[in-house]
């Protein structure tokens, strides 16, 4: 129902995206887009922005009328102005490691080797606008998001890089939200953090610790709480059966460290040549505070989503 | 392009489901399917069945003449032979704790409380089905899947119960297979493996492990072997930027104890009334050797399904 | 939101199929059921029953439990009594002209050349059992389907065939359903039309007689009628700018003669070879009058499917 | 496969869309896309423009790089330079007759009413830009579209307007491209020309006019020509059992007359009180020979998408 379809190479005219599905009728609030787009942008880590000096404003074509929501779809551009491709050009035919260079040519023949082109985080920008725009959709029904990063070590090292945890708490969704079996909630949830630029893991509730618990100890009891059943305890993480049960559902990430480093690299180029990649311009060494927003931002658009396909299911 | 839709009640008529996009022409081994199925089957953990004495005899019903398939919707049904509901009368008004009895009631105004109904595992029948279809097509194009469950205590406790980690090894795809950005091929298969039942986790190459590394220690660099280009390391797991690179697909699930135990327990009424639920029949324990073909055949769907649709990609 | 997934080779063990989406609570009349495929029965056209004596006993494996619908997949299958695959051994290296054969043979590199195999109308009565539930529940809101056959000569011409136009008004809906742009509700019942086997044109509210008025003519104005904005004339039919306007949807579907005759016609075999084909066992010569209850049920599907998604397009 | 999500409303900021699916390595001739776009401009039935002096500059923001497609989303934008929205503060609360107005209304509850916006002709700029992509892809594969309108009194009458028929023929796509039952190619055309404003009717092959036939006067018979199977003749217009033959694909797509007209009309406001609505600005009187590129694109646009999926449908 609501949905975000996106477009954009980090170094090509713009990103921007289509967001289809948003209810009509709902006041935007440009501040918090502003304000969320700010949170996204580079350095938010360890004080040491990458390269790109990213204005991002935000240009809205369609769907919003004197601030209000339409209901048709909603299209936006942020265009990339620091565009210098010409740094580039030592990487046109070089893979490095633990980018996504090879695989972009191996799926298309072709690739555009600008600063990751399609495959830079820089697509997440069109995330965090259909983010806000689900935020606001949602608070009108009482649902809030926040993630935030565990504890993590981003100390600027000497070129190295650290990746880390995001939680993510949405707190609000009223029990009977989601679909059982295939499109369950948590899975859902998970696809849509998966798609992260960096993201490597998921769990909801307990998640992985779960196989350090009898069954005995993570049962989430019964209990009436202001006229309403609900749990006593949340191992579940707030979904049972791919459904909502009313408490907050809470999920993690995983993010692996930014794979460019700011020290020498071994890649290889498009004939199987070893080449070494000297570093250039800044990069965050942690990209972990980035991605928050980020999440945020997905975790919004699945729950909008759901809420209103959840008022379909019943005549 | 590749599709399972699946149906039934777990003490309803029969399970079972249509899958679409099969290949036309591809020779189907009923043999495999036996073995898979008997897989599948209670009791694998630990010598004790549950209380269902599951034949799951599969009936192909289209798409599949003299053994071969049509390339047309493949459409079966398992019979669900062992119905006694009878027995969950007293579960009529209970919500059990940790099941989906709650949460559906919620979505639906309506269950079927015989055994799980719908959110019964024994839905994973249809999955199974599906994912030895899935492997004898993919075993054409040189694609193997094999998962295996954690070591894991799994002596019966005294009516408790534990969870685990299945892991998945998915040899042979070759590189560019896969989505960027939002259907990445990670985050397709983080979706399927959360929509099995008591899943709690995904993770895919080091997964949560990155977050207890740098990045240089965790670069998969780059050699050439047999004259392609290869990693040297396989952190990554075998996809970068959502497309695979040639290299295993290694990913784990994480799933928690089974919530029915062989004790009693807590749950509550509709009216929102302490009740306390004796055990009855026999369960499993540890669900998790059972999970592991099934891990299998959700692998196969997802790969599958994105084999078919990389060629798709390119004119 | 509502959607049937079918299944099933005309001369295979079944066909049927599973209806997703289909509203949780509503109570099933099994009578309608047996009533509407008798309905789709052959024979109903001219007295003249094809050969197959079909049964169509509707069995349903999911999705409601004691006549009531749980909001599961309902899956159901009608078996196929009257096989006799020898009958159709002489058209296994044979295409008829204007059938399917070829071009099935073209897509998948084999087919199931036993009474058209998947090609055949038999594949309609999945569409009749999911037009009926759908019905059932579009009751509930006030929405009523009619179809009929626009007068056709279907006297039993010596071995030839004819086709004919049925038309179809949708009655009840209210203001507001649909969608626009690409999903026009007239354009998704003009795909759901088209979809009917032997389907070659469609129409809605005065369709290609509008070429033969001035704008002037066929402006359909606004009046109060009951306190609601209706219209005074209903050239539209019920439907503008892809959303519905709560009058009559008023729609034709042109069906082509059947293209089975039963006299001598020539078709040509895989290796280019003319071949004659003699006329077998029993065919309807119209098959127009079957073809009501199918456009009934596809109208009911679609209305359905956007009744519902009406509900999520508004917090 | 390929897709366009479009949007835009006719007096905001801009219109415009994302192309998903485009194959990789295409050569675009920015050339033909400005020639259909001119192509799409009003005034192209009878000399007289709409009041609208579009520029429709089309441009191009992501998936092409150097003039070659990179096989990622296309994203553009076609800037809406003359508004003037002022010029229908008249319109407000004021349901023209024939018109979206109302329907919107009651759909979204709120309606951007400024030229038609949302549900404007003017979107279709998006649907052209698509379609010119599209034709690129498949000339590489040696299929052609071409489009015409039927012979249609356009003189400009005294502030009337008419409507009018375009037939399509697709010529090149070779047998086996489509898909059977629900998603028939005859089926997916219907839906594509359907949702292009004021279309009403669709037929493919004779169409309507099969009513009027025998079935033995036409049956498509086989004949071979260069070594391969064909037709004799082409009744069923290029498809059979919902996949093509390897012979043209035609269809006819009917539209009705221009609902605004230059003369005074009847309309209502939203408190029920009827209103005159005076012609204002210039408006084509016959919208058919506009609609020829748009028919084109949604040709081009469909049998794009399955030629890519008739890809995916054998290993």
């Amino acid at each position: 129902m609501f949905s975000l379809t996106s477009f954009g190479e980090s170094h090509g005219p713009a990103v921007g995206g289509v967001v289809d599905g948003m209810p009509a009728g709902v006041k935007i609030d440009m501040e918090q887009l502003h304000h969320e787009m700010a949170r996204r942008r580079p350095g938010q880590g360890d004080g040491i922005s990458s390269s790109r000096g990213e204005a991002d404003e935000v240009e809205i074509l369609s769907g919003i009328m004197n601030g209000v929501t339409l209901g048709t779809p909603i299209g936006f551009i942020v265009r990339n102005h620091d565009q210098r491709p010409e740094d580039y050009d030592h990487l046109k035919n070089v893979y490095r490691p633990s980018h996504a260079d090879f695989t972009y040519q191996a799926k298309y023949g072709i690739r555009d080797w600008r600063g990751g082109g399609r495959a830079s985080a820089r697509e997440t920008v069109a995330r965090v606008v259909a983010g806000v725009l689900a935020k606001q959709a949602l608070s009108q029904v009482g649902i809030t998001i926040k993630a935030q990063a565990q504890p993590v070590d981003c100390e600027p090292m000497l070129g190295d890089t650290t990746g880390g945890v995001v939680n993510c708490i949405i707190s609000g969704v009223e029990p009977g939200v989601g679909e059982p079996v295939f499109g369950r909630l948590s899975a859902q949830l998970a696809e849509a953090m998966m798609s992260i630029p960096a993201a490597k893991g998921f769990e909801i509730g307990l998640g992985f610790d779960f196989v350090n618990h009898r069954g005995s100890e993570v049962l989430d009891g019964w209990v009436m709480k202001d006229g309403k059943i609900s749990t006593t305890t949340n191992f579940s993480g707030g979904i049972q059966g791919g459904i909502s049960n009313g408490n907050d559902i809470c999920l993690n990430v995983a993010f692996k460290p930014v794979a460019t480093l700011m020290q020498p690299v071994d890649g290889i180029d498009s004939d199987g040549n070893k080449v070494t990649i000297e570093p250039r311009g800044r990069h965050d060494s942690c990209v972990v505070p980035r991605a928050v927003p980020v999440v945020e931002a997905m975790a919004a658009i699945v729950v909008l989503d759901n809420v209103l396909m959840a008022r379909a299911s019943r005549l």
